[in-house]
């Protein structure tokens, strides 16, 4: 169980909902023909990135769980005997939507969900108009690849989350990911943008000593109104729980990661450094408001 | 107000006290000289790093505070008229110390104390010996030059400490350091810990949206034992608010960093990444537990 072959399925996606769909289960079935035991796909890979307009059509791709996406990634896990970590628009009730992880066992199974707690509204990720906030909480998902600690996207800027999925017992972080860059900012402001987004999570695998995985999608989309666009920028990673980047995709194309992972390093690095060991938690009072003044 | 000259002193040092205080001054000088306005120096700057053996004589380097050493670097920084942050072992009583940083505002007085919170005990850094964690909190010290995020070399792997220190309203983090290399490992290794070292810093200038300010030692030290050596590896550097390096020191030789900061880049960063924003504060219970199962 120390060895453990993951797969990072970095794609580009159309308005054609069953084509991705398609798309993503052929990536899958190669990732695991290449090993991976546990695979991990864009966040929102069965549609467009649809947030970058508030257009309450949009409402209409997001689905009821269980339903028709976890019917059919599910089978695909139980099929290659892969643990599958999907990312799906749920619809919980008429006017209550969220940005939803389904992780699937290698039996098909559901093994948890997990719904986006930190949620975005900025230009172009108009993300609070679709998604209200995850109220599961931060709590690894038990699999038999081990306890996942998945989050999504925005969440991967927060300390905080990735702490607390560490203190429940997280074996690995896992952000599946919709990220780019406008195309209005300068190549010095993408460059910035981008290495913070891969250095943040980085901080997150040596605070807490263990692997993270980010999987981010590529392409240029339009917005479907024709007013706006993003690149997305790609680069999906693997860091290692000292944070040194182990494999790292291209920006511009679709590309599979496949690598297996030393696990037993989240006991090895711990040995040198500690941290958990040393937390002032008598200490961290006011974390939880929202300024201290 | 938004253009904020820094000096940071990189700096090797023996077991005379006198001539390291002497060599410190000599390069605050220096540094005031070239337009700094706050001038950090590295932890424990008046000694060895003494917490390579646990050795009773070495109370005796402890002194009150106020004592002869705030007396000599208040004295400095009211002549140079610069916010000195200065680093400490405090003599607090008979049997009680702490590893403490000291900030002299431009007149001189003393702006403020912070006393390490998190220490550690390691191989070669047998802090646990010498210092009592600190039970000032995590409180940003007020100044001419701003309100200034003091903590202390292992303080920099927390999240939670640089967190807390922006929620209280701090302009910068600083960090005094003393970390170095073990001579036993390879290559591989020392890159990574380097490496690790700065990104976990770089993330909390990332999350929290401002600079991050590291002053560490360089040079080779012997444990008094004979037993030990560390080779403290400089990199003293400055992070931008989006997590860039914007000037970084050699591993092997005394060196001073100036350059300015523009602070206004603490609100400008944070327009386009609101993360205060999104803080998921009703569901950050456990983050103080010890471990959550």
């Amino acid at each position: 169980m120390h060895r453990l072959k993951v797969g990072l399925i970095q794609k580009k996606y159309s308005a054609d909902k069953r084509a991705n769909m398609t798309a993503n289960a052929a990536s899958v079935r190669n990732a695991a023909k290449h090993g991976a035991r546990l695979i991990v796909l864009p966040e929102l890979h069965n549609t467009l990135y649809f947030c970058q307009t508030e257009n309450t059509d949009c409402f209409d791709l997001a689905e009821k769980i269980p339903g028709p996406s976890t019917d059919f990634y599910g089978s695909l896990a139980a099929r290659l005997k892969i643990v599958l970590v999907t990312s799906l628009f749920e619809k919980r009730s008429s006017g209550l939507y969220h940005n939803t992880v389904i992780v699937f066992d290698k039996d098909g199974s559901i093994a948890g969900r997990y719904r986006k707690m930190h949620i975005p509204d900025d230009p172009g990720y108009y993300e609070k108009f679709y998604f209200t906030p995850g109220d599961l909480g931060f709590k690894p998902i038990e699999t038999s690849a081990g306890m996942l600690g998945v989050m999504v996207c925005w969440d991967q800027w927060y300390p905080e989350a990735a702490r607390l999925m560490s203190l429940a017992g997280a074996d690995i972080l896992i952000y599946p990911t919709a990220i780019g860059w406008n195309l209005r900012d300068n190549a010095d402001e993408k460059n910035r943008q981008l290495d913070a987004w891969i250095t943040v999570q980085r901080g997150h695998a040596i605070a807490n000593g263990m692997h993270v995985i980010s999987v981010n999608r590529t392409g240029l989309e339009k917005a479907s109104d024709g007013k706006g666009k993003i690149d997305f920028w790609g680069n999906s990673f693997v860091s290692g729980c000292q944070g040194e980047l182990l494999a790292r995709a291209a920006a511009d194309r679709e590309e599979t990661l496949i690598i297996e992972l030393n696990m037993h390093r989240n006991e090895t690095v711990r040995h040198s450094w500690p941290f958990l060991r040393d937390r002032r938690i008598d200490a961290y009072e006011g974390i939880d408001q929202r300024f201290r003044y």
